[in-house]
């Protein structure tokens, strides 16, 4: 009997991997002088994994990073007007419209009547809180924690609030890595909702015979599932 | 009879202001050639208010400021150079060694003996996290809010976890506009300890006649002051 579920929010409720791909575009076209566009995202994504222990994870930190790798490909010759360019490109992301996908909304005002709904999120705190405040969601998550990263203990402090325990829980996600193994390492149940466009540090491969682990294609079929659980 | 105890984090526990202070000496002696340091600070201090509401508090957004103020002081001139050393402050900061301030951890640790404390900050989320981590202090702690900002609702949260009143809780810390005024406005206690170096945006003036505010020059005098209450 399932109490409690956990939503991831980026890629789970809304778009977000969408937004950081157009930026990626945007470096790559300004930097198409001087490296092309496979280099380019592979010194990237050295520069975002190199500086993940000190920035952790979200959108003010890929700026840094872009910013830093640019100056690598240039040898520091990059235009300021390239390095505004990628600041700009960051501001559009923190302000960026909330779009919902499909069936989320649904889902969690469905969920939201009978069960504790807690957001379980990581990225730049205040931008996290815009996102959630602009999708309209907000007043249906009994909890809302916004972590420096995901893992077992995570979701074992998420789901042991009063009144709850890992093993009458279900976290929903779209990132293997970082939604569904340290939920499932947890105790809790784990339900994948894989998204088109997925960052490549959240791939992982799918866990092994669990009776825990779930997938379904759109959180449409997510209030259905959970009753058989 | 007080409960629980609300500890800010920068400038209470240990050294931060000072680490910022660092950064922009650095800002202002690379960019000499462009304009005197009074009027850096200006630009700097408008873009990191300009930025507070996409940004929020924290070191990357403060990196992305001065980059941002570089830019504009040159007219998108600056050396690339210079944007890599403004990247390293960055760095460094996040790299910081913690210094705790005086009677800090000896507070910290006698007042957990017979109160519930938490740590109560903003800043970056993984950026706290390790600071607290570094500080041995974490132990201590029965609880750690970082918020995006601190506002009476933040005190109102942070001190009716079950068992707890705002009437019965004090909150310590070095900001009178985030952590003495919005907590008095909270109905908890406040002490305020004062740094030093504050940053301008922290500063507001001292609350009128309230028996709930208390002042001391050193967090060794805390036990002794909370034991009165």
């Amino acid at each position: 009997m399932i109490t409690t579920i956990g939503f991831d929010a980026d890629d789970t409720l809304w778009q977000n991997e969408a937004f950081f791909r157009l930026s990626q575009e945007r470096f790559v076209t300004l930097l198409a002088d001087y490296a092309d566009p496979d280099h380019l995202m592979e010194r990237l994504t050295e520069a975002e994994m190199r500086n993940l222990g000190h920035y952790g994870f979200g959108i003010k930190g890929f700026v840094l990073s872009m910013i830093e790798t640019a100056l690598d490909v240039t040898e520091n010759r990059v235009a300021g007007s390239v390095v505004r360019e990628l600041i700009d490109a960051g501001q559009d992301m923190l302000q960026h419209p909330i779009h919902l996908l499909e069936g989320a909304a649904d889902a969690v005002k469905a969920l939201a009547a009978t069960h504790t709904l807690i957001l379980i999120t990581k990225g730049d705190l205040l931008d996290q809180e815009r996102k959630l405040a602009q999708s309209g969601l907000g007043e249906y998550f009994d909890g809302v924690d916004i972590v420096s990263d995901k893992t077992p203990q995570t979701y074992q402090n998420a789901f042991s609030r009063p009144g709850m325990t890992p093993s009458q829980s279900v976290m929903v996600g779209n990132s293997l890595r970082s939604d569904i193994l340290p939920a499932l390492k947890a105790g809790a149940h784990a339900v994948h909702v894989p998204h088109d466009l997925t960052w490549s540090y959240e791939r992982a491969d799918t866990p092994g015979n669990s009776e825990r682990f779930h997938q379904i294609t759109s959180l449409a079929d997510l209030p259905e599932l959970i009753a058989t659980l």
